[in-house]
Formats: structure tokens, sequence, C-alpha cells
């Protein structure tokens, strides 16, 4: 039997008309590195998306499920483009300035974009990039940076503000298929061809309720969101759709990324919530201690991307912010978890264990573990499997072009639809994740699970280690073994096996688990979103490149 | 170009798996009357669910789309009810137990329900309509009360709690399609036969987490909500699904809905939320005068159903409790708009009035305002014409038979698709609804509208004044003019001179809007749901039956 509901489609056009409008006087505040910040209402911001929407079909030709690339730093402009593309049916993809050129070019090529929306102060990254993009035909460049490397370009360059100029702020945007795309971001896997995962606007528009939901973000438009997380990263965690929903204002850094402007900012503009990835973090920590300044403002920080070391979480906690981990990924749009501690925990010993896992699972995200024969474990918060998750804004396939069937590699989607997402963890019996590691760096030791991550956080915990990461090596008789990789702090005074006895005494490691193979580096390698790139530290050892001290 | 998510259904079935696994600690707390409450966990009330299914489709024959209907209270068992009939196929639909025999009779023949669950103590009310209900196949009786008068029953009588007894808590729900039928709701109407509403899977789940977001109620398992308002109606505001979706913990009032049961239960539950009409909050306010509780738990009241009184408002802010005005109906889920102050106006002289507006759209609820002659009206806050809405959780049509097509009357459904809502007012710019009518009941007075609300709230300002009820009544010279009928309080000394100078003078009204018919009557008749039930008003009038003095 059919409902009586009104069948009406969930939306990026419905969020950017609301928001226009109801949320008309919300602004997104744009950093500019000299003198007063850009400020832009939802209004403007909404009008000017009108105005894209126009340039973009009338004069760059744009038509249905074209592909419009961004490759922007986080501000208004970028809003702008999140908004006017999903909205006027085409799709956005955000291109991760992080990547290397031949990534970045492979990738451009394979969604086939036609135009690029670039920030002034990038050209210097796309320039290298122009003879091998077949695919796209127009370049418009936004905000300040030399033209000049464009001069060579096959496709036309335009001006951003000349584009947009003068033409009608109101744009009568197509009532569209909720399953349609809106929007695509890749994932730089480890092994073979970066995955696209391509978003539709049911499920942006989910994921910003969920954002939005008390047990989230839970932001509203009182609150100002200090967004760090690039917007090329997983939409910016979705920042931008989920403020316009609500009316939470944006301050968007630009390209001033570093700890000093970060503070700046936070001091000035008063943000009442920041997103971004730990190693942001932990520099904002060290410019706050070495130079004070206001922060009182900030209340609720979210981190995710990769686990928040609890030293980390407790620095924060004695400065007044208060870190709330997430966890999620690129197929996951990315909301998986948030960890607000469950209520019966609040006030006692175990909130901060609670705050240290990756979150609870809301209802759009059901989850299951697989154990290492496929075997289904229990939410006993002991059995550790891979992660398995399903639900309206998980992906279930990878982009294979506009017309091709999409791909489903086994490795990544179970038969029945699941998402495999590559993390090991348990789940408590109340829904709660905590992850040990990543399927591909889990130590298998003599038939049994060794978590780099516990050995990781054991040894940052210790006051002479500034970071350090574990990575799986061959041995004879165990299989694998751990080896421990350490960045030291000036004037550091322990020995390895001052560490070792710190991990078995301090760091409750079972002695079975405790690293034999020991090594000093200078810094932990980073990808591109900034976790740790433990298959560069594997190459380097296996290449004889590290000096490794036996215990 | 179709994305690459998921295609996960949004269901009822999926709150309930994840409210009794991740929130299975949150409680459903059950007033007695005498002794400690009953007190069930979501995982012990989503298993009995389970239980209740199995008996429905293995003991009753409930079958796919079978309509099962409630009459029952606000407790745990109502609770089971409302997950398991929607998650096996089958179609809830809730009976308003304050409706007059003859139409409950009317409503469970034309929804054909097969089985009705009743709470012990109401089958007082449902014997009298046995012998005229041929749908009804069996009668499942929860809690106290005397099952005698149901030994004439056509139908099969089962005891709630011997029927699912000993049934695996564990059910293979169905994979159901998002669109399909969960729930039912008769709307009863002023004129012709009652309305139902049929909610979709889809509807009830998006209602949900926008009743979590943190714009609308925004609580989380750390709140308790004291569900006043009627699980009978429009679903308990949302609630039962809006809770076991965030684990927010419910306490149920059962039967014990008068003031003082409800003072002792907030006192002794310390719930931090609660919702119900104003009237209710009308009585508890007296209560909490005469004999004063502590009821310092309560941070966030939600008034809805009818138009909270100014002078409600301001009598909770003395109290220290946050009353927040909701607006919808059972057309619209029924979460239309909330009044939480814009930022800009918090802590300013706005701040109040926009608390007393019906609140602001969220982004599922688009809004435009009619005209008297069909003409769209601007959202400047001073054009009044109807409201129309809609969105995915706002019915398109009425229910007609499981297999006929749904009624769209002219008069309440747009040609294309927008819900009349029947009430008029204006909309701000940033999107605050004011309403100042009914459509049926502003009064039409030489060619412009007076607004019977504003003079009611005028009129329920004076110290003197109960309440009050204005409604059109027919005039010679101006078409239609106000009747002003007023609820003297005990002692009262004004005269309808003085409450009229009051009007003009303290009341803002504008001299052409003044009433010059006057009369006092004993109490505003009201209708089931407890608004005021201005067609009773006008037919006594029209019968002569009321003793008017003109002024």
């Amino acid at each position: 039997m059919l409902s009586t509901m009104q069948d009406v489609p969930l939306t990026v056009t419905r969020i950017l008309e609301h928001g226009a409008q109801v949320h008309g006087r919300s602004r997104i505040t744009t950093w500019t590195g000299q003198g007063e910040p850009q400020r832009r209402s939802f209004a403007e911001a909404g009008a000017r998306a009108g105005q894209l929407a126009h340039a973009l079909r009338d004069d760059l030709g744009v038509r249905d499920d074209d592909r419009v690339a961004t490759l922007m730093w986080n501000n208004a402009e970028h809003v702008e483009a999140y908004f006017a593309v999903p909205a006027m049916g085409a799709v956005l993809h955000t291109l991760n300035l992080r990547l290397a050129a031949e990534q970045l070019s492979w990738i451009i090529g394979h969604a086939a974009d036609r135009v690029i929306i670039v920030s002034g102060s990038l050209i210097p990254l796309l320039a290298p990039l122009l003879p091998g993009l077949t695919t796209v035909e127009h370049i418009v460049v936004s905000g300040p940076g030399d033209r000049s490397p464009l001069a060579a370009a096959r496709a036309r360059v335009h001006e951003y503000e000349e584009l947009i100029a003068g033409r009608p702020a109101t744009y009568d945007w197509p009532e569209l298929d909720e399953r349609r795309a809106a929007a695509m971001c890749y994932t730089s896997g480890t092994t073979g061809d970066p995955k696209g995962v391509v978003y539709s606007h049911r499920s942006l528009y989910l994921h910003s309720m969920q954002v939005n939901m008390a047990q989230s973000m839970g932001l509203t438009d009182r609150d100002t969101s200090l967004v760090v997380v690039p917007q090329f990263h997983v939409n910016a965690w979705g920042l931008p759709y989920a403020t316009f929903m609500t009316g939470v204002n944006m301050l968007m850094p630009d390209r001033f990324l570093q700890p000093a402007p970060l503070a700046e900012m936070i001091e000035s503009e008063r943000p009442t919530h920041a997103a971004a990835v730990p190693t942001i973090w932990q520099g904002l920590l060290a410019e706050l201690t070495a130079r004070p300044r206001d922060v009182s403002s900030l209340t609720q920080v979210t981190i995710g991307g990769s686990a928040c070391p609890p030293a980390l979480m407790a620095a924060f906690d004695k400065l007044g912010i208060r870190v709330c981990h997430a966890w999620g990924m690129t197929e996951t749009s990315p909301l998986g978890t948030v960890a607000h501690p469950p209520a019966h925990a609040v006030g006692t010993e175990e909130e901060f264990g609670y705050r240290l896992t990756q979150g609870r699972f809301p209802a759009g995200v059901a989850a299951r573990l697989t154990g290492p024969g496929g075997e289904r474990l229990p939410w006993d918060g002991e059995s550790a499997g891979e992660l398995e998750v399903r639900g309206p804004w998980i992906a279930g396939a990878y982009y294979n072009g506009p017309d091709a069937e999409p791909l489903r590699p086994a490795d990544k989607f179970s038969e029945d639809g699941w998402l495999k997402t590559g993390d090991v963890g348990t789940i408590s019996p109340d829904g709660f994740l905590t992850l040990t590691d990543r399927a591909k760096d889990v130590i298998k030791s003599g038939g049994e699970w060794i978590s780099s991550v516990d050995l990781e956080n054991a040894l940052m915990s210790h006051p002479d280690v500034a970071e350090a990461a574990v990575v799986a090596v061959p041995d004879d008789k165990w299989g694998e073994r751990p080896l421990a990789t350490v960045v030291l702090r000036e004037g550091a005074t322990a020995d390895f096996a001052t560490l070792r006895a710190f991990l078995a005494e301090e760091g409750g490691i079972a002695k079975w688990q405790l690293p034999e193979r020991w090594t000093v580096i200078e810094a932990v390698p980073k990808t591109s979103v900034g976790k740790f790139d433990k298959k560069v530290l594997r190459r380097r050892y296996a290449d004889g490149q590290l000096d490794v001290t036996r215990l």
C-alpha cells in the first residue's frame, strides 16, 4: 500500500534555496591574509550561485551530467560552485590539490572534466598539467594569482568575477531525481588507480541532516564553523551543505592553513566550532603553546581523517576546547561515527575512553565486523574484524565513466552490497567503534594480530616522542613483527630500551607484542590528506634505507 | 548520471534495529499511577516488538498492508506496536480516543482495520462500537481494566502479554520499499468525513531526523522526553521514532494526564524535555502555582497543536522552563516549523517576538502564501495569505482505501501538489511563520481581514479573562464582524466596555477591528485534540443560544 505523502526529491537545490532565503543573513567569511576578511551572506552567495549557473550553461555550454571540476581552497567562491553545479544538473568534481601532477592529470581525464574552476594561487599547480588535459574546454580563475602560466592553455580561460557579472541572480533550477549524481571525489588508494566516488543529491541531503543532528555536530545559526578540512576532501565533511541547511556561519581559511593564521582567525572571528585532521591540531596546539591566543570561542572541535592521539585530546581539554572524534572515509560521505560519550558514561571514568573511540554509529550507518575467515563477529568490544558498512550515504561502487557500469571490486564491496572499509577494529555492544588498524597495516605475528595503532599511541604518550609509526616487517620465525619508527623531540634522552620498557610498564602492551626492531626517523611520511603513509615506511625498510636497531 | 551510492531504503525497521541495539540501554518509563513506574529498555522493547510481530503474523494472520489499529494511551506497549506493525510490512492505524463513538466506528470501517490493540482502561470506549465493527477480527488487550464488556465481541479477544509470551525475540524483518505505507492517522475535519493521512517509511524516517536536528528538538541520549502529546495524535509528533533514532529516553504518562500526576512525574522522573498542547500546559501551570514542585529538570518544552498564549510562555519563563513553539498538522507529520529565535535576535528585544511566532521552516518544508485572489504573496512579514507547504513528510492526498486512487480535494491540494493548510498568516523574510487565523475563522469585514487570533491573544492578556474566542458573525453593513466570547476569571470586575477599551489601548488593536458584539460563556468549547472549536460557537450564535451585548 502506498502512502499519501508528497513525492518530493531530496536535492542540493533545495538546500541552496532554503539557505539563501531562510538563512540569508548567515555568512561565509573568507580569510584574505591581510586586512578585513571577505564577508558574504548566504543570500549573496545564493544569488552568485544562480549567476554562475547561468554562465556555465549559457557561456560555457555546460549540460546535464557534465563534470565541472574545482581546484580551489576553502572560500566563498568554492561554496558557490558547490551549489551551482549540482543544482543545474551537472556534477561537481573536487580535485585534491595535494596529489601528484600525474595523479591529478589522470583523474581529470578519467572524470572527463569539461570545466575547471581554479584558485588563482593554484595556477602553478595546474599549469604543468595543461598539455595533457584533453577533455578540459574551459578554465575559470578565481582570486589573486599570476594568470600568465595559463596563456599556453588550449582551453578558454575566464575570470570568475567577469564571467558571472551582470547575469540574472535567479535560475530556474530543474527538478532533479534525487538519485542523480551531484558531486564526485576520487580517493587516492594505496594500490592501483584512484577510485571515483559519486555522491547523489539524496546522499548529500541525508548526510547534511545527519551532520546537523544533535548527536553529530548539532550546529545552529548561532554557531560559526571554521572549516579547515579542505573542500576537496570529501566535501569538507559535508559542512558547506550542512551549514546552508541550518544557517551555520562558515569561516573559510582559503590558503592560510598554517598554525599562525589559523590561531589569528580563531582569535579575531571567534568561531564556535572547527573541523580538521589531527595534524592541523598538532600544529595549532604547538602554536598556541608558543604564542597564547584567545581561542575561548571554540567549544567544539571535530577531529577526523585519522585517530586523534589521546595526548592531543587531553591537551585540548586543558585549553577548554572539547575535541570530538569522528570517523569516515571518502566512500562514507564521510560521516560514519561520532564519539559523543553515551549518557551513562558522562562524568565517569569511562568518559574519556569513549571519547577516544572512533565514535558511535548513527541510524543511517549499519555496521558489521568480518573476521579473518569471513565469519561475522559479535559486537562485544573485543572481537576484532574488518568493518563493513551499509547506508544511504555509503558508496556501493566506484565510478567507471558516465555511461559505464560502476566498478564493484570484490575486495571493496561484499556480494550483498556492503562497503568493506579496510579498517580493522571492534564494536562495543552500544555501537562504539574502536579501530585498531588498517587491514593492510595489522601485524600478523604467529597467527595473532598486533595493532600498530595501539603501539603508536602508547609510544606517543612518552614525553620524548613527537611522532611514531609502527609497521609490519617480515620475520622468519613469526611471519610478521612490528617495526617501531620514532620521531624524537628536541633534547630527548630516552633510548630504545627505555621506550620498550615504557610500552610494557606504562603503555599496557603485552610482552609478545613489544617491537624488537627500532629506528629513529626525521618525520613520519604523510599522505596527501595528512595520514601516516606506512607504505613509504615499509618500502624504505625493504630497500634497506632505515638504520634499524634490534633489541 | 547515476551516483555510486548504495540504494538503502529509509525505513522504520532501521530505526527499530538501531535503537534496540545501539541505544539498547535507553528506557521507556511508563507511569502506573501507584508505586514504581514500569521501566523497559529499548533493547527489551525491541525484542518485544519482534515477539509481537511473530504473534500478529503467525497467530492473527496479519499480512502485508493489513491495518493494525491501536486504541491506547502513551505507554511502552504502544511503542512496541509503533515498531512491530510497520516493520513487518503492515500499517499502524492510531485511533483517536477523544472522538465520538460514531466517528471512531466510521474510521475503523473506512481503514478496514483487521486488528485493534486496546488499552484495558479504554475497553469501555470500544465496547459500544463492537456490534458495528465488521472488519475487525482480533482485539488484543493490554494493561489493567475490566475485560468483561468484550465477551460479546465477534472478534477473537487476546491478552497482549499472553500473545507475545515465549515467541522469538528476533524477527526476519522484510526489506521494504521506503515509499510504502507505514502508519496512518485520521484528521477530524470540521466538515465532511474524517480524512486519512498515510505516512510512509520514508516520511517517518526523514521526520525523525528532522526532529533530532539541533534546530528542532535536538535531543540526545542524555535527555528524557515527557511525551504528553498522545500517540494517537500525529504519532506523538514523531517522538517514539525520533527517540529510538538517537536514544532519547521516553517518559510516558499512560492515562495519567491530569495536572497533579504530570507534576508528580516531572518531579520524580526528572525529564529534560516535554511535548504537549497548550491546554495541558495551562493546567500544569495552575497546578504548579497551587502546589509548587521541583520541575527544575525541564529545560525545554515543545508546545504545538495551537498557538501558545504569550502570557503562558512568559509564566513558564519565570519558572525557568523554556517554551519552544512548533507548528504542524496531521498532514505535515507534523513538524512544520519550530520557533527557535534567529541568532541575530538572541538577547535582544526581538527575541520574545520571534518565540511567539509559529517558528521557522526547516529545509524539508517549502512554503508559500496564497492571497484571497490566488496570487502569490511575498515573505515580507506583512502580507497575509493561506499557507501552502511542500516536502517529503507533507501529505499530497488523502487515503481512499488500499487499492483506490488517493483523494485530492481541490480545497486541500493545489494543482501542482502543494498542501493547502487552511491556515492564514505571514512569513518573515527569514522564514518565520506567524499564523493569524484559520482560513475559515478569518473575519472578512468590509473587504479587509481581521485576525480572530490577535483579538483573542489581546483579550487573554487581560487579568480578568481566563479564555476568549472570537468568531465571525454575519453583519449587514460589513459582511462579517467579530463576536468576542469571553470566559471570566472568578471575581472578575471588568465589563465589556472596559475590555474593549483595553483592546484598543493595551492590545494594539485598530479601532475598526474592535468587536461590537460581546458575550460571556462558561468555557470555550474544544475539539478532541484540545483546540478551540469555533464552529460550535458560530452554531450557538446562529441558533440564538448566546446572550450577546452590543456596544
